[in-house]
Formats: structure tokens, sequence, C-alpha cells
């Protein structure tokens, strides 16, 4: 039997956090005068009796424990439900119900892309509200990418199930106290993220509700033109290494600040991500060098700051990059692909699965070549699980078909195949903007049919919970008992 | 050791077949007193004496059995060799080598796209050349396909091994006549195409050509505007009923000849691509039904055409289908990459891959919803060989990131996001037809740049042999003894 009060339970603690949540952006409100403060209130009150209400009706005093089935079902009704409550606030904006809850949904997945213009004039409380659903999501996914998802074995994750007999491997053993520690590094990457846009120039508003999109790589910025609104330099490097940071595996931090000092220096995949930064963002500068009558430090801040924005699945941009030319267009397209590395607030498909993919291809063709032969697989120094192989080739194969069947449902609404084709693809990755005029990095999400925008936001979750926790629940096999 | 000697002495072998095709259209020009007659002749002596030689110089009177690296290097070099000599006559048509080789390549892989126009006013002799370099493809790839892919066990091809210690699967169990039945089989579908086109009003001559095109699933035809060029409905349903034999699996013919009545019934992979094509075929024939003012029967003869042509890899088209609306050409794209059946002559993914992948991800998410549980997988009755679910769904993922890092090299060089992304597609899964002004269906490769035309060859040969056959030869333990 499926355990739903424990679900409930949970959810509905979670909601309560919510509503304390929207008390902040009313307070703002209130504080600039602003009369949208009511609907923070009120949104809080019902978020509140909702949660209050789950809370009171599934308590138990001997909790039942939760099982691989029940692990499904709370992750991908916490983001389904949180999302549908996170969106009230916005209907205080003149959205509609499916923009508001494209916009909570986008926020909570970390993803970016907006249906909200003007932002430039909006009251200062709903800015704030986009960041924080942002922050929330983003320290909510590492949680779960850190603790849940290893343990339902999803998409290769059990790669980094934390073994208790594992002494080495032995960071902090127990849930609460690594919940305690990703939470700690997540808002000390924060702070100091936004003392630093401070520092170099932004207002302290500005610079909180931006550390919160950049370190969760959200994406969300207080201005339509996002970070072509700020002309420093610094703030723009400031932003390139904190979405690098947000990008990385929170273990590998926590590790460090245990003072294991060449933690990061030691894991393949931070490695490797930030190899591939480093050498993509020095292509696109010779690109831009030769395309264009700039200097090369220009040429390498416009480079390294939208590359790293679209690997990192942040989505933020300082440029509209798809006037770069036919090349550029091509490669930002395969960059919304790529994501950052595994338990941290990136999406995508990931660097250590673009990684296993490679190895298991090279030992593939080994394997055609010589059939006989065994070759023993090992990722990070540890022998790869037997399940992972297949997980990792699955969840790529189910990746590219969900972005082209999608892609077709967008077409079938009436968009083009650009448009279609990159939106599917960015809502997937939890990227932000796409190609062409609607959905690219100079457009807005609002001229989408309502049915596409209800299914962009669902691909955004499928994406944020890596595909298996949410399809798994599409099979018939998991409600039989 | 590598043993060279009877690679060699094959592909001199087949390179003398091809200088003897030579003579065929050389006969139809000097009857028809074109003077490029001379071109066949000249081209077909080079060619013999290249082959001779090659003949001569690796003849072993007792030679060496060949193992798997020979079948790689014998499989994809005899690709190569070949197109680069069966480019020559198209030398004599004022096409660059460049061009010629891309003419050569598309013809021997079916893939059928063309950088030649003025189809209609071309001499008849390399018409019918084009025409014959897809027969000859079509059925050196069904013998590969066939005898060569399983045994290589490339991209779970090693499912369609046959063994010789079971009987019940026993069709023809030795080589020599497993390829004489293939042949009988393939020349006799010609045969009875081509004699209904005549019998529905095609000239003897086109009707040779496009029937050898249609049973090849190779898509050239004598005429720029395709099949539109055939007004006679009954012409459309012969090049629909043939095509789709083309993408059939071959030993399922072979197997009903030898008086299995119901092995076509009986093959899980035929039901699935039958079903699929009328499934496709009548959602597109009610779109058109809505958005044409067109009768039920017109809109299921368009439909049903282009469907085919597309998803068995063929590439004729009987319409402009890019201009059928947004959600046509997002179905069409997809289209480019589903593919026929096993052992026949279509590209791209094909049926039983999808079917398999489709079996493995729900048996992977019974897996995460029930880790103890062990499922036995089969396919048409037989076990699963224990190495084929990772062959297929890595030749899923390479096919796509194929796709991907191809169109940013085809925007590198200049050409827009859909040309380069569907040029991509099309070259990969040998149908044909993209999308866009210069590779869609009303379209010519001509514009595309010399270095996008031999990747897309490359492409081309990569696909029609299964990607790894052609991969594993870049990987440098296969050059080590």
């Amino acid at each position: 039997m499926l355990q739903l009060r424990p679900i409930l339970f949970s959810i509905g603690l979670m909601l309560c956090t919510i509503a304390a949540a929207m008390l902040l952006p009313a307070l703002v409100d209130l504080a600039d005068d602003q009369d949208v403060w009511k609907t923070f209130v009120a949104s809080s009150v019902v978020t509140f009796f909702a949660g209050g209400l789950l809370v009171l009706f599934a308590y138990d005093e001997n909790p039942p424990r939760m099982g691989v089935k029940e692990g499904f079902l709370l992750t991908t009704s916490a983001w389904l439900v949180i999302a549908s409550f996170a969106a009230l606030p916005f209907l205080g904006h003149g959205l509609d119900y499916t923009d508001a809850y494209f916009e909570a949904m986008s926020g909570l997945t970390t993803t970016g892309a907006t249906v909200m213009s003007g932002l430039d004039k909006l009251p200062r409380g709903i800015l704030l509200w986009r960041a924080l659903l942002c922050g929330i999501g983003g320290l909510g996914i590492i949680v779960i990418a850190i603790l849940m998802l290893p343990f339902l074995r999803v998409g290769g994750m059990q790669l980094f199930q934390m073994e208790s007999s594992d002494k080495s491997e032995k960071v902090l053993p127990r849930a609460f106290e690594l919940t305690l520690a990703i939470a700690a590094v997540f808002v000390g990457l924060v702070l100091v993220c936004a003392f630093l846009y401070t520092w170099f120039g932004m207002t302290g508003f500005d610079a909180i509700c931006h550390a919160l999109t950049t370190v969760a790589t959200g994406g969300f910025a207080n201005y339509d033109s996002s970070f072509a609104h700020f002309e420093s330099h610094a703030i723009h490097w400031t932003a390139i290494v904190f979405m690098m940071l947000g990008a990385m595996p929170f273990v590998v931090f926590i590790r460090t600040l245990r003072g294991d000092r060449t933690a990061a220096w030691k894991d393949v995949q931070v490695r490797a991500f930030v190899g591939f930064l480093i050498s993509v963002s020095l292509i696109m500068a010779l690109w831009l060098l030769f395309t264009r009558n700039i200097s090369f430090f220009d040429a390498l801040t416009l480079s390294s700051f939208n590359v790293t924005s679209i690997v990192t699945t942040t989505g933020y941009m300082s440029d509209d990059y798809t006037r770069w030319g036919n090349f550029a267009v091509g490669v930002f397209f395969l960059l919304t692909f790529v994501g950052g590395c595994s338990g941290s607030t990136s999406g995508a498909i990931k660097i250590y699965r673009l990684q296993i993919a490679h190895m298991l291809t090279r030992s593939h063709f080994l394997h055609l070549i010589s059939p006989s032969r065994v070759v023993t697989l090992t990722y990070n120094g540890r022998r790869l699980p037997a399940d992972v192989p297949f997980s990792v080739v699955a969840f790529l194969a189910i990746y590219f078909a969900v972005v082209g069947l999608f892609a077709v449902i967008y077409a079938g609404l009436g968009l083009d195949f650009v448009t279609s084709l990159s939106a599917s693809a960015t809502a997937l990755g939890n990227v932000g903007p796409g190609l062409g005029e609607i959905v690219g990095p100079a457009g807005n999400f609002v001229p989408i049919p309502d049915t596409a925008k209800w299914a962009l936001s669902f691909q955004m979750m499928l994406g944020r919970l890596e595909l298996f926790t949410v399809l798994v629940l599409f099979r018939p096999e998991f409600w039989r008992s």
C-alpha cells in the first residue's frame, strides 16, 4: 500500500514554509507603499490554511517509513503543489492563473523563463518573490539530488549514493545534518555573491535578488534587459564565478569546508566542467573577435558570461547572442543540453552523464573490437554500480525523445519550428531562453498559447526532477499494490 | 594482425562489378546519340583497371579467415571506395568532384539527396546511373545487414543473428544461398514495381528507374518535381506499397516464399511498422482535411505518400509538405528519425530499436518501482542477448549526438539553424529532404558549401552503416594488434 499520509504531511509542512516566505515580499511592498502587499498576505493566508489542514489531517505519531514509491510521489507532488500555491501572488499583477503557474514553476525549477515584462517598473515585492522562488527551488533540488535521487536510483544518480560503510567517502552521514550543511553553503554563497554585487555597484535590493537567482542558476533578473542592464565588467565576472559555483556538486563544497582542500580538484566532474566552460568560452571569444570589432577582454567577458549562463542553465544574458551569427546559434542550442554537475542547482543532462556516456561508448567499442575482453569501469575512483550504464544512456535517449515530442506539440499549437524545438529544449533543461523572436534571449514567453505554457511548465518539472522521478508515475505498475 | 589482402581483394571484385554496371548507362546514351556515353566508358575503364589491379595484387590461393576487425574495415572502406569511383560518370555532366562524390554517396547509401537540377532535361544515361546506384547500394546494405552486422554486434543487430543450431529459425543457413535469395527477392520486387508503374502510365524507362529507387528506398526521381510530376493516384499508391515493402525485413519475405504464409504477420517489427505508418498517415490526412479544401481520398493519398516516403527513408515527395503548416513541419522532422525495419534498405533509427528502447524503458521503470524484481526480456519470441540493451540505447544516444554535432558544423559553415539541423538529420537517416529553402523537399543541396557536402557524405555513410561500423575505426585500439 502506498503510504499517503507522510507524503501529505511533508507537503503540508512545505506549504507552511512557503506561506511564511510570502510575508517577506509583503513587508517590502508595505514599506514601499505598494498596495499589492495585500495579495501577498492573502496568498500567504490561503497557503498557510491549506498547509495547516494537511499537517493536521496527516499527522501521525508513529509515521510509517517511506519507501521508494513514496519517494517518487512526494518529490513530484511537492513541486506540483508548491508551484500551484506559489503562483497566487502573481495574480495580483495582472497575470491569469496559467501565466502565474508558468512563472512560479519557472522559478521553483530555477528555469528562469518569464512571462512578465516591464520588470524595471514592477513593485519590488514581486521581484523579490521571483528571486525567492529560485532560491527555495534551488536549495530544494540540491537536497533532493543529494539525499533522495541516489536512493531512488534515478538516471544514474545511484552513483552518488553515500554509503555509510564507506568511511573515506563519509561526508556527513545523517540526512538532517547534511541538509543543514547544504543550506549553510547555499546561504553563504548567496551572501558573498550579494556582497560582491553591492561592492561593484548594484543596489542592495538588486544584489540580494540577483545573488539568489545567480547561485540558484535560476536566471530571473530585475530588468527586461537582464544583465545587459549592468555595465560593470566586475559585476559580470562576479556572476560568471557564482553561476559556476552554483552548478558545482555541493558535496564537494562541504568536503572542502571539512578540511579536504583539494576536494574540488580531485573531482573528475568538476575538472571536466571547468575545462569545458573555459574551452567553449575561449572558442566563442575568438569567434566574436573575428566577427566583431571589439577588444579581446570585451569579447571574453561577453562570451564567458553567456556561455556560462547557458551551460549552468542559469539563463541570464548580457547580449542577444542569437545575433552573433549562425555558428553561435548552433553552439548555444547544443549548450542548452549540457548542464552543470550532479548535486547542484543546474539542470539539463549534466556533466557526469556525458562523461559516463563517453566512457561507456569507449568500452563498448573495445567490446566490439575484442568481444572477450572485460573492462572494469570506474568513476571518480569508484566502481560503477551495475545498473548505472543503462540508467545513464536511457536517460539520454529519453531526454532527446522528450525534447522532440514536445517540440511537435508546440508546433501543433502553431509555433514555428525553431521556437518549438528550442522552447522544448530550454524548458526541459531548466535553462530559460531559447531561440527565435518569442523564446529567444531578447523575447518573452507571453505570446505562447496557454496549452503550450502548461506543457512547458510540465517539461520544466520533468527536467528538474531528472525525468524518471516523474515518468515512473505514468506506469500503471506504479499504482498497483 | 589486420588481414588487408582479403579486404582489398573483395573491394577489387566490387569495383569490377561497378565497372560493368557503368556500361548499361553507356549503352542507353549511345542509343540516344548522347555524347556523354564516352564518360561512362572512360569511367568504366578506370574503375575496371583499379579493381583488376586490386584483385590481381591481393589474390591469395588460401585466403585467411576474416575476423571482426576485417569485417568493420571491409564494410566501411567498400562504401568509401565504391563511392569515389561511382562518382566518375557525374564529372561528364558539369559536376565538380565534390558534387559528384556527394551524388554518388547519396545514391549508394539510398539517401536520395541530390545536387543535380534540370533533371527533366538530362540524358537518360545519367538518370539510369543514379537509379542503379540506389539499386546496388540498397541490395548491398540488405546483404550486409543480414549477414555482416549481426556478426559484428553493431547497435543491437546481434538480435538478428542466424544461429545454425536454432532449427526453427533457420531460413537458409549458408551465406551464399542467402545472398542469392535476397537478390532474387530484391530484383523480383523491382520488376513487379516497374511493371505496375508502366501499367499505370509511366514510360518503360521511368518505370525501371523509379522502381529501382522505390524498392531501394532511395528517392532519386527523374524529375525536379519528384513524384508531383505524376498525376495518377495509382502510381502514387504503387509507390506507397513498394516503399513499404522495401523497408520491411527481407528475411520475412524469404520465409514467406519458403512457405511460412504468416511470417510477416508474426513479426512484431512488421506489425508495429505498418501500424505506425497507417496511424501517422491518417493523422496527417485529417490535418490536411481540416486545413485545406480537398477530398478525403486526395488528403489520404498526399499524406500516405509523403509520410511513407519519409518514414521508409525514401525521400520522394508529391507535394511540398513543409507548406502544410507548423504542425506538419514538426511531425516530418520527427519522422526523419524513425526509419523502417532491420535488414531492409531503409535507414535511420529503425522500428526494432524504438520497440526495444520502449521495452527497456518499461522494464527500467519496473526496476525503479520494485528493485528486487527480475524481468526477462524477449523480442519476437527470442530472449534478448545480454549486450543488446546497452547496444540499442547507446545507438540512440550517439545517433542524437551526431545529429547535434554535425548541425553545429553546418551552422559554423554559415548555414541557418533549420537547414543545419535538418540537413544533419536527413543525411544521417538516409532520408533525403530536410527543411528550409535549401535542403527542404522543394530545394536542392547545390548551394551548400563544399566542406559541408563532404561532411554530409560522411554522415550518409555513418547512418547507412549503423554508426558503430564506421566509428569503431576511429578508436586507436582498433589499429593496435
